[in-house]
This record gives C-alpha cells, sequence and structure tokens, in this order.
C-alpha cells in the first residue's frame, strides 16, 4: 500500500469566499498577523502496489479538480500524514 | 509572507461517503490499483510575518477542524506549492 497525495486548490485569481470568512473571523479571536486563508481539498489515494504518480495524475485531472477554477499538484509523502 | 499548511482529514474510523464516491467511479474509467481513497480539507494561512506553527494549530483547533470526527495537522512548507 502507497499513499499518493492530490492538493487541490482554487486558482489564486479565483475569490475564496470560505477561506474570506475564517480570515475575517480571526480577528474576533485575537489573531491579527494573518494576511490571508485559502481553503482546498487534500485527496489521499491509496495503491494497491506502487505509488503511481502519473495515474493519481490521472485521477485527479478526470475526477478531482476542476481545471478552470482550480490547481492540483501531485505528491507521494515519504511516510505518513505529519503529526 | 510565510505559508502555513493546515491539512485536516477525517479520523479514519469516520465513513468518507465523499472520498468512497470518487473510489467507486475509479473502475469505471479502467483504474483497477486503487485501494481507497480519502478527502480532506487543506488550508493554507499566510502570515503577515514570520511563519507560526503554534498560532496555525490555534486556529485549526478552533475554527478548521471538528475534533470528534477530524484529525489536523500543521505544517510549514520549505518553498511554494508543489508543483
Amino acid at each position: 500500500m502507497a499513499r499518493v497525495v492530490v492538493d487541490v486548490m482554487l486558482k489564486p485569481e479565483i475569490l475564496d469566499p470560505q477561506g474570506q470568512a475564517v480570515a475575517d473571523a480571526l480577528p474576533r479571536l485575537g489573531i491579527s498577523e494573518v494576511a490571508s486563508v485559502r481553503i482546498g481539498r487534500r485527496v489521499e489515494i491509496e495503491f494497491t502496489g506502487e505509488a503511481d504518480l502519473e495515474r493519481a495524475r490521472e485521477i485527479a485531472d478526470k475526477l478531482l479538480a476542476n481545471p478552470v477554477i482550480e490547481d492540483f499538484a501531485v505528491s507521494a509523502p515519504q511516510e505518513g500524514p505529519a503529526a
């Protein structure tokens, strides 16, 4: 079993109301040092055999990302998720 | 400006119907080597000054993750997002 991670984020020029809502809430929590927040999706794909970045890219392209408004990045983490 | 990334994923024991739907669609695309797909959120926080992991953890705890069903991991990527 090998994991590939696909990070799908809105393109920088696309407004992100969800992230904006979080950013707007921070001053009320007393946090003022944040310039912006963007919220996207993290998709973890477990392959039965070897991690296949090309295959993951194909899946992201066909199923996970909307190329009109989103960019994605594919990566194979060395070990489990960071703690 | 420094970026901190918060990855929010459903706990392993919580069912993920969205990820399951993607996993179920893959055989129809001719992809059979995927065991499972889990879909969570990737949150990018831009700090005005230094990246502050402790602060990001506090934000995740208060605003980004539901501790009943979700785990989160905070990290500071070395450079920009992976291509």
